[in-house]
């Protein structure tokens, strides 16, 4: 368990120096907060068992669905259901928050060059 | 189970009309993501079995604790464990998000005058 501190978004959000690649900033129960930097499009993937919940803290960015689309701007959020796919893309740097079940992972049910584990910042 | 639909927070805050009752927008799991408007010293409480996460989303407040206080700005947030006596401050209104499991109280394992039960915005 980490030490209880204040987490500032813009702060943390600072010290990350790459994209797609979540970092824990608190745990409440069994679920996690963590903060990405994100550019580009992501892969597609699902989580069989996960809710995740995507809000935007700095730009914009759009979740794609095999059927639709969903944009966020700042101050918007949105929570993906588990087992549906989809993949995250912001043409500019976006900075986002994400909320879900810790473990969850970032490729959702597969593994590819693209997988990380979620580390506490 | 609520339709999923983007949630803008600004937006959602605004159809608040009173304080120190929040409202469910999200839900991740068995955690929920609350909004709440809130200004004045609420009531002092704890939680047995569930961590409560507070975040600024306009304003400032301050979480007393019987030993000590933490303040938390515009983009900051803070996790009280589970079991620690609390109570939030604004002493002008300010404008917050919650996350907790879902059903927890907002005065904790007592019921006042202040307790309400949480809806869905």
């Amino acid at each position: 368990m980490r030490e209880r501190a204040v987490v500032d978004l813009a702060e943390k959000l600072s010290q990350i120096d790459e994209h797609w690649s979540p970092k824990i900033v608190a745990q409440v129960g069994d679920v996690q907060v963590k903060l990405a930097r994100i550019q580009g499009t992501f892969d597609w993937h699902s989580h069989a068992t996960e809710d995740e919940l995507f809000m935007v803290v700095e730009g914009r960015m759009k979740l794609e669905f095999r059927d639709r689309e969903v944009w966020l701007e700042q101050g918007q959020l949105y929570v993906v259901p588990s087992g549906v796919e989809h993949r995250p893309v912001a043409a500019d740097e976006a900075q986002i928050m994400l909320i879900e079940p810790a473990g969850t992972r970032n490729t959702g049910d597969r593994v590819t060059g693209r997988t990380v584990e979620a580390e506490w910042l």
